[in-house]
């Protein structure tokens, strides 16, 4: 299958890498030249050739800004655009209207890997837009990566990929904040990372799917530890974190966030309901 | 074995039931009657008689303050106490010093558990202190849970104990922040959380122990996304969140330590290196 890449950073290169060794015929454009080598696939000068070249044009850049810089002369009739770059929902839905105006189909993705996981069992492409285009490539793409699609709305990949680096993010700063309060101490962080912290982590995150029910529910009951039980554990590992002269700053705002919801008057529901000040 | 309790809320009920069902003659006292009905062990009147009836004595009450109030007439000579209350590490030293004052041996414990685990295999208590008080009861504890000695300094136990509930409400304050961003968008928070978050989050968990030893050795170089990677994503993730009408509080602290290690110059470092920003 012909497939042409846009842009070959470290993870345009791992995609065009990925693809040509199972087989496909890749065409690649980078803005500086020099990129393409050792990759196997066919180096062309404008991004129009690369476009003109294959009915399949990834593009993985900077930013969706740089999407239509690089696009912005380029006729798209009869070629699915596949975005793999980073952006937000909002962005998406234009970018979807933008490409059918010059007459292509849309297809965002969100890859959920870093480059060297690409090709491998472990990394993930979520794929929201156009549903025959995903039905289409959909194979060809799973050379790349285990493939998700969420629906026709194009914005959905890149919710689904940001809510996953939010809770991603939340995890490394809890990791972050503990490991410091270890290492206050002259604990083996090492230790208490393999050992205690990621068991119970990986414990505490099969109890999410529950909560997850309990929200769709709006259904806050707990037969555990209820908010204001947390409220005052809050107080004492803040208190902690001052004994140890490490700064508890990434945990405030949950701080803020737990007294805000006990002063609303729902002290005896679960963290659960804790989403309700989110939002 | 005889073993004493004091404190019968949901956690001391199940210490007591689960040490009666594995053959120990369990005595309890609380500060209000009724609260032994049902558990099978001998209810006493006074702190003082529980304390006379055992050589191990376990307090679970509601912090450090509540031990001394109701230890405070009690002589403990020959007496092993075994402090379940969440505190402090400088209260579990202090608590120490006051113990031996008082011609007992001190054991302080974090439990890793709600109370309906207790005596489950997912069970853990993390103990610290006096060590050969630990070897004596190790057996009769394991009862309860996976016991894990730490060390013959008390403050340890509620320094991993207050360290996992660190990253315990990291994960949380992600998923929270994860979930209001799905459902936004009106989207299945359940199959979301259950069919890509809680996977992700165990794979992201799983590379922790890598950092763990970055941290130890000072060595940040990252070969993914650098933090000026991150930096940049963190602004889309944020404005994403505008978009959507998603408050990201529980996110803000994460961008301002990465926007304060960016302009200290470290911005081609990994994420591990936040944790400088934090002591």
């Amino acid at each position: 299958m012909r497939i042409s890449i846009l842009g070959l950073g470290l993870m345009g290169r791992a995609l065009a890498r990925t693809l040509v060794k199972a087989g496909h015929s890749v065409t690649v454009w980078n803005r500086t030249e020099g990129k393409a080598d050792g990759l196997g696939a066919t180096s062309v000068a404008t991004a129009a050739e690369a476009v003109e070249a294959s009915p399949l044009v990834i593009v993985c850049v900077l930013d969706y800004a740089a999407v239509r810089e690089v696009l912005c002369s380029v006729q798209l009739a009869d070629r699915v655009l596949l975005n793999l770059t980073n952006g937000r929902p909002a962005e998406a839905r234009e970018l979807t209207e933008w490409v059918a105006a010059r007459g292509g189909d849309y297809l965002d993705g969100g890859i959920m890997a870093v480059p060297q996981m690409i090709g491998t069992p472990g990394a993930l492409i979520l794929y929201s837009g156009s549903q025959p285009a995903f039905e289409r490539y959909e194979e060809a793409l799973g050379a790349l990566a285990r493939p998700r699609y969420l629906g026709a709305d194009a914005g959905l990949a890149p919710l689904y990929d940001l809510a996953m680096l939010t809770g991603m993010y939340g995890q490394i700063a809890g990791f972050l904040e503990a490991a410091a309060l270890i290492a206050s101490e002259k604990g083996s962080v090492t230790e208490f990372t393999t050992e205690l912290l990621v068991p119970w982590l990986n414990a505490m995150a099969a109890a999410q799917p529950r909560w997850a029910v309990d929200i769709e529910a709006g259904d806050y009951a707990t037969d555990v530890s209820n908010l204001e039980v947390n409220r005052v554990g809050m107080v004492n590992l803040v208190r902690a974190f001052e004994d140890q002269g490490v700064k508890p700053d990434l945990l405030l705002p949950m701080q803020d966030v737990l007294d805000r919801r006990v002063a609303a008057g729902h002290g005896a529901q679960g963290l659960s309901s804790l989403i309700e000040e989110l939002r």
